[in-house]
C-alpha cells in the first residue's frame, strides 16, 4: 500500500500558480498598500504541494505550470533548489518510468555499486513495467538501456546484468528441481561465474525460480539466500545474491536496502531516496510495517534522526506523515 | 512490395464454407437424384482460397470457419494436408507474428543450424515487431524465446543471438569509426569470440552499425560482410556474418537465402517455404527483382523447376502467379 496522503480536493491550476509562488520567492503582503516583501524560495510550500500530489496529478502540474508560465516547472525547481533534497523532489515529480529511466541511466555509469538499481528492474518489475522504463530510456536517451550497461560491462556481470523473463505463473516441477540441484553444486563449490546459473536466473520466470529457490530450502535445509550471502565477495556473487533476492522476496529485499542505506556510517541518500520514493506510490506502507518488525523502530523516525532539513521533511512527508 | 493476389471483392463466410467442402472432399453432383462425389480433399480450392487472401482476412476465415463448424480450421488443414504443402499452409494460415513465434520455437532445438530464423527476428525485425513476436511466443509457448535460445546454446553463440537494439535514426560518427576498428582488429586476427565485437553487433541501433560498416569499407577498402566471408568456419563467425549481412542490406541478405535454398542439392524447403511466407504481404515483390538480376532467371520458374505438386502450386501462388 501507499503513503502518500492525497487530499480530497485538488486544483492543479491553483497548484502551478501556488509552486510558481513559491519558486519567485516572495509574498503579496496587503496592508495599506500591496507589500511586496521576498525572502527566497519557499521550499514548505513546494513540500506541501508535490508531496501530497500522486503521479497523474503531478503530471498535470508540470503541464499546467508549463501553459500558464511558458516555463519547464522541473527546470524551475532544479534551478531552486539544491543537494540531496533537489534531487530528491526531481525524483519524485517525473513520470514513474522516466524516473526509472534515469535513475538506471546513472548507475550504468558506475555499475560496481549501483548494480541494485538495474537488478530491481530486471527482478522486480514485471515484464511490462520493465518493457515501459526500457522505451522511457530510449526516448530520453536514444540509446537502449541493455546497450549502455554492455558499454560500462563485460564477462559474466554484463550476462548477469541483463533478463528476458516470461511473466506467467506456470511452474514446472521437474525443472525445479534439476534446476535447484544446478544452483547448489555451483553455490557448493563456489563457482558463481558458472555460465548455467547465470542463464537460469536471467531467463527464468519469478515462479519458476521461486519453485526451485523452494526445491532448493527443502533439499538442502537453509535457503538459498542465507547459504549465498556467507561467500558474498566479488561484484558478480553480489549481483547474483541481489538477483535472487530480489526475486525471492522484493519487500524482504527493500527494508533491507533501507537499513543498510540508513545503517551506513555517512547515510546512503541515493538509495534512501530511490526506495521511498519509488516506493511511496507502491507497497511503502508495507516497507514501513516490515522495518519496524525488523528494526523495533519506525521507519519514519529512523529516518528523522538520520537526515536534515528540507530533505527530512520532504521524505517523511512521502513517508505519509501528517502535516 | 507484396507479391500475393487479393481479388477485390472477397466473401469470408463463403471462403470458409469452401474451404469446409475442400476439407471434407466431396461434391454434390445434382441429376435426377443428389449424388454424393467423394473424391478426397480439393487442394487446388484450398490453394485457390488461401493463397489469394491476406493475413487479415485469413484470420477472419479462421474464426468464421470456427464459428460455422464448431472445429479449428488449421487443425483439420493439418489432417487433411500433408509434407512440404502442409507445412507451407500452416505457416501462411497463422497470424503473421504467431507464425513467426511458431518459426522461431522450431529453430531453438536445432540452432547450430536454424540460427538464421532467429538473426532475422533480431536483426531484420524492428525492436516493436520483435517485442510482438516475443509476446506471441510467450503466450504459445509460456516461455520466453530468450529464456529457450539460451537453454539450447552456451557461451558466445548464446551472447550472439540474444539483442537489445534501440531503433532510432540516431548516428554517432565518432563512436562508428571506434568500433569499425574494433571489427576491423577481430577480423585481421580472427578474434570472433571477442566480446566487444558481439557486444557492438547485439546492442548498437542499425543505424550506427551501418554506419560503422560504412566506416569499415571507406577506410579498409572493403567491405566487411566480403572480408568476413573469407573465414567463416564455425557457427559463431556464421552467426555473425549473418547478423552482420541482416543489418547490411536485408534484400540481398534474403536473395541469398533463397538462391541458397534453390541451388542446394535437395532443396532446403524449409528455408524456401520461410522466406516466401514470411516476405509475401513485405517485400517480395522486391526479393524476385533483385533474384533476377543475380541470377538471370526469373525466382518463380527457379521455383517451379525446383519442386513439385500442390507444394509448388501454393508457392508460386504466393509468388503472385496469375491463375
Amino acid at each position: 500500500m501507499a503513503t502518500i496522503i492525497v487530499p480530497e480536493n485538488v486544483s492543479i491550476h491553483e497548484d502551478a500558480e501556488n509552486l510558481q509562488k513559491a519558486c519567485k520567492g516572495y509574498i503579496v503582503c496587503s496592508l495599506n498598500i500591496d507589500l511586496l516583501i521576498r525572502w527566497g524560495t519557499d521550499e514548505k510550500a513546494i513540500i506541501n504541494i508535490l508531496g501530497h500530489r500522486n503521479a497523474i496529478q503531478r503530471k498535470q502540474i508540470r503541464q499546467a505550470y508549463e501553459e500558464l508560465y511558458q516555463e519547464d516547472l522541473i527546470k524551475r525547481l532544479e534551478s531552486e533548489l539544491s543537494g540531496d533534497f533537489e534531487k530528491a523532489v526531481y525524483r519524485w515529480i517525473l513520470d514513474p518510468f522516466d524516473r526509472d529511466a534515469v535513475l538506471a541511466n546513472v548507475a550504468t555509469k558506475k555499475v560496481e555499486t549501483e548494480f541494485p538499481v538495474i537488478i530491481e528492474l530486471s527482478c522486480i518489475y514485471s515484464p511490462e513495467e520493465l518493457l515501459a522504463v526500457r522505451r522511457a530510456y530510449q526516448s530520453r536517451y536514444k540509446r537502449s538501456l541493455e546497450e549502455d550497461v554492455a558499454a560500462h560491462t563485460t564477462g559474466d556481470l554484463r550476462k548477469a546484468l541483463t533478463t528476458y523473463r516470461y511473466d506467467g505463473p506456470e511452474i514446472n516441477e521437474r525443472l525445479a528441481k534439476f534446476e535447484a540441484d544446478i544452483l547448489h553444486e555451483a553455490i557448493k563449490d563456489k563457482i558463481f561465474n558458472h555460465e548455467e546459473v547465470i542463464r537460469i536466473l536471467t531467463t527464468r520466470s519469478k515462479a519458476q525460480l521461486k519453485s526451485s529457490f523452494n526445491r532448493y530450502r527443502d533439499e538442502h535445509g537453509t535457503s538459498i539466500t542465507k547459504k549465498l550471502l556467507k561467500d558474498e565477495s566479488n561484484v558478480l556473487q553480489k549481483v547474483l545474491h541481489a538477483v535472487i533476492r530480489c526475486i525471492d522476496d522484493p519487500k524482504k529485499y527493500y527494508e533491507k536496502v533501507l537499513r543498510n542505506a540508513i545503517k551506513r556510517s555517512g547515510t546512503d541518500e541515493d538509495a534512501l531516496t530511490r526506495v521511498i520514493v519509488t516506493r511511496a506510490e507502491k507497497d511503502l506502507k508495507d516497507l514501513k510495517k516490515l522495518y519496524y518488525e525488523k528494526n523495533s523502530v519506525t521507519l519514519d523516525h529512523a529516518v528523522s534522526k538520520e537526515i536534515a532539513g528540507d530533505y527530512k521533511k520532504f521524505l517523511l512527508t512521502l513517508l505519509g506523515k501528517e502535516d
